[in-house]
């Protein structure tokens, strides 16, 4: 059983409760201190009500990485769960205190942080890990086996979309929370709906086909009159080998939910995977046949195996996709091994995705084509 | 934080740890102490995996009931993963005891134990709760919630399905597990199909409409040669003021996985829900239009939007499912009161499922229409 | 070129103009003689619009049989599409002058007529086909073939539903034509739903299993008050070897449209096909994988490729099935010879869906399992 | 009823025979005449197939079009099915005989025949009309009538992607003769796939939106190795007020059939159609709930209402989209007026997808964005 800290993620928090649950769900992790709020007050209260022992509810981070530290049952790693602008310094605080971190994404708000983290995690033989939910779905993992195990062929084209609707109007006028840091430039930085979904479809896009994007050519928007960030994106990649691309993100898709699709194109067949379906992973065959496979299959790979608790036909979801990441971290940390897989997606992805945001942003602002820099 | 004690659940069972998961995801109960095995041995073992305290891993339920209820921290209730044929001793002693039940379904083997149990319930003013995961999905709640309110009109016609294809072949021969115990009539009792899954499908019926089953035609088959149980079941049934319906279960419905699939219409409209896809309800409209909605949406009403923890577009499942059921469990015990809204299944529903599956089997063997008592 | 005749389908008819597309689509078979209706004057009328010679639209049926005949550019067959007490009387007199016949389905309106147009054709050694339309579909004809085959091995279960909505109201009491002759005894027999579609579903369950219901045990219901014939039934069937089917067919399944839905379990797999969709088969495979095959695909059977026109992912419909049948007749008649592959449905099928909806009724009426004979 | 003449379409062509059953299947327009192939032999092999008299069976188009507006029966209007290469002239030249055009898109090869057959037509006010076949279907016709009565508010975003995948093989290399056509560009001219379908994408989008193109960045690629033209595209776009848009096609998307799909986002609501189920028209509204109309309902508009032949659930397909097109055409020929409603594709939207092609090509080529002229 693995002890965790949570930083952020206090009452009326949306996103800490779902890192609890998605963390203690397998039953080898448990939620055993946390810094919750940067309200002392607020934090002692969320303690109280998650059920912490009082006296390792930390009125701040810094107090809880160092007191932790010192005790013999102190936490193994900490959840980071607070706004984005907080990740890079409490990440490279609890690395160079030998904590491990999952951190939320973004990893840091800027490209230079990541480089700079990455340099710290590697400076301490840090156990780090970025919560890309999506790449914990089963059918997510079976895809990117395919892929490699060579099922489709050699690469021909890569398409994934990341469409919402929730911005279409404009919430951070009427007091949505959830729209009023998103769309500003100080909390969220530089990209929009770039850096706050569009980054997930570009890392889906490497993850599956783990192929990289070598260059390309960003139309960001600001669809809704008034913003000074991006609501809506769509870019034209090039993998490896000059494969085309697409990545297209928008939260200004009308009665769109969250609709994350990937569909990777090989010569011998084409993948196609959509979020509001998890657990079926759709492969059109060259000869027209159409195969459908679903989470919780015998007939599946070891990647997406592992990665399911229940027979087919029975829907996980969100928290279980979570839940994957936060086990294979376990593991790791467990083991003290390098997992090796590539499942877990880490600073070099943080890395990686912040490098995608910041060229798109310069993209779309020059109206051209760019290297995607490998930093 | 609720005090949870499991009686079943051993290392190697497979739904032990779903309803570990289940309770604590919410973060208001907590498994404490288990008698985890007949085996004392595999339960002790069962414990320390778990992360259960030693002394509260006990060698048998009779002694966690007697040791749980001299503790000042004791539990406040069990949850019964066992096999079928323990459930009701189970049951009996724990309400006796003064601890509260969750019990897996079904709630006893015979109505006639089903009708003593709900005695023992009433006796001593017990907490009880059955499993019927699929009353925990938030868009079959929203269903129910249609169905009262009218949004149906009048009810015209029921269609409840479930089929299944892992028994079409003989594996209660080449040791599956699950196979044998419920192709089995000394462990699983006379429903095969109908008992297993069946009443599934009839608790939903039920569920849904708020009407009930008046009298039923079931033809039970033994499909797969050398089978002493049903493993397919189609039923004609008519609810109150002689609207017909149709339950039907199958457990050789090759290539299906777990598709249970309820309809439900009335004169203004028909519902539509299925559990390869629990996040969506259709509602056809008399005027053609077919209006789909989603979990997590703010337009559901209040019995959808609390059972679900995430926006829209974001899935949860079985786990969450489960989880809701034991969240109105929580709070029923915690304020000491019934929760009158008829989401949490009780004793009541066990009585009416046995009473469901004995007379359908009857009809079966008689190949004639039987009233279902209400008893 | 086949030169054909239409009886019924004036003008204002709605199956009438859906019968000669249908005929005429492939170009084998021409419009060139018509009785279009029972007054001389919209008969007349009716051929002026739909381009036929006026010494070529007849008065009436019979001095058309009689006319035609004596021509040696004569119609070589007829299309009935009168309402159906018209049928038997039509295609007897058609077959006995020698000219041959294509029926709206019902064949007739009793079983004892279809027996005896039965013996008629045989006597005349007539062409007789029924418009079963829906066994004109591609994937329909690829399902039979695909069990006729052993794709799925022996046979276990048979699922067939048609669920309409349009009855859900008295629209008999409205004005709505189609509603009142077939909530009208004496225009529709004595079969209500399942005399007008629960048939199709009987007809489609032992088209593509090639098998035969053995015995059954049928719930009508008259739902909508004050019918006097059945607007929806429950069938539950046994085909032969004991294998157990249902056949259910709704015509006040609120906001359905036309959804009938076939079924068919092997031990190796499973059939799903949808009308809403009839381009696409499903076969749910046991190891868990669902493959979907696309009209128009390479990779189907030859009496599939045959019933398609179009490259797969190019939509055809209900025409084009229907057209499909008429090109089996056509074939047939031109070269003198039965088909052999039983494609085309005959007066047997006619006299067995006769047999299927008299037992039904009168299984309805007295509750209880009754055989359907082979006439 | 309508005369209609044939060019091209002859014995082993494809497109021939799915315009004839088009043009004729509501009974209003009659082949009676065609040059059905450069080969007189072949075209008059073809004419007595196809049941047209000898004497209007003709050896090469001119002599049809001399011929027949001779004739006091001649011919009212032609449908050009040949190779592209031949669309200018034959319509240049019917246009000038006082002939109607039907012209299988492209109208022409270059923008500038394009704006020369424009002038041609105006110069003779002829009748002219595109086949761009997704125009004819339904619930296009409603998307574009919800569009443009304003139920998605102000425009916000257009997707329209068009994914194929049967020249993810080299075809043209081994003996498939579309394959062949399509990849050469002395015959396909300059846009490859972005000529082929590429085009009906943009062609879709101003259909729908009755917006236009201002200007576009492409990124065209020769995906199968040896290729001269492009067989995918992907294509950034901006409509008026600068809403952003995506225009995608591929030949090379392996599995995928013909991937027509189409979404428009507006303030209120944004609309989502499949050609795989062409009947279907989903509307995400922006409270949540999706709702889906159906082809056959009335409760469509009347342009919808107007394109369908049969109730709700019967499926209508490919061909009954191009017979809605002939049946526009039709109309304007009878009435010798303009439609006005804009439903029928002229020579206008013909000169515009050439402008489309020309600067979409040129745009990849330049790897720039370029505005689109409005020529």
């Amino acid at each position: 059983m693995l002890r965790m800290g949570m930083i952020g993620g206090g009452l009326g928090a949306f996103i800490g409760p779902v890192h609890r649950r998605a963390a203690e769900l397998d039953g080898n992790i448990r939620l055993v201190a946390g810094a919750f709020s940067r309200s002392a007050d607020t934090s002692r209260a969320s303690g109280l009500a998650y059920g912490i022992a009082p006296e390792r509810t930390y009125p701040d981070y810094r107090t809880m990485l160092a007191e932790e530290a010192r005790r013999p049952d102190g936490i193994q790693f900490v959840s980071i769960v607070t706004p984005n602008d907080m990740h890079f310094a409490i990440a490279r605080d609890a690395i160079t205190a030998g904590i491990g971190v999952v951190s939320d994404k973004p990893a840091t708000t800027t490209l230079a942080q990541a480089i700079e983290l990455r340099q710290v995690i590697r400076d301490n033989s840090g156990a780090y890990a970025l919560t890309y939910t999506y790449t914990g779905y089963p059918m997510l993992r079976e895809a990117r086996a395919l892929v490699a195990d060579g099922a489709l062929g050699a690469l021909r084209k890569v398409v994934v979309e990341y469409y919402q609707g929730w911005l279409a109007t404009p919430g951070e006028r009427t007091g949505n929370k959830q729209a009023e840091w998103r769309t500003d430039p100080d909390r969220a930085g530089i990209g929009g709906c770039v850096g706050d979904i569009g980054v997930h479809a570009f890392n889906l896009a490497e993850f599956v086909t783990s192929s990289r994007v070598q260059e390309l050519n960003a139309d960001l928007s600001k669809v809704v009159p008034g913003r000074t960030l991006d609501d809506d994106c769509t870019i034209l990649v090039r993998f490896a080998n000059n494969v085309p691309g697409l990545i297209a993100a928008s939260q200004i898709a009308t009665g769109e939910r969250n609709g994350l699709r990937l569909r990777v194109y090989g010569e011998k067949g084409g993948l196609d995977w959509c979020h509001e379906r998890p657990d079926l992973l759709v492969l059109n065959r060259a000869d027209g046949v159409t195969e459908c496979r679903h989470a919780g299959s015998d007939s599946l790979g070891p990647s997406a195996r592992a990665a399911t608790r229940l027979p087919a036909g029975h829907p996980e979801g969100f928290f279980e996709a979570l839940a994957n990441i936060y086990g294979d971290f376990a593991q790791m940390l467990s083991s003290k091994q390098e997992r090796g897989d590539g499942l877990l997606q880490t600073i070099d992805e943080g890395v990686r995705s912040m490098a995608f945001v910041e060229t798109a942003v310069e993209s779309s602002a020059n109206r051209r084509w760019m290297g995607l820099r490998d930093v």
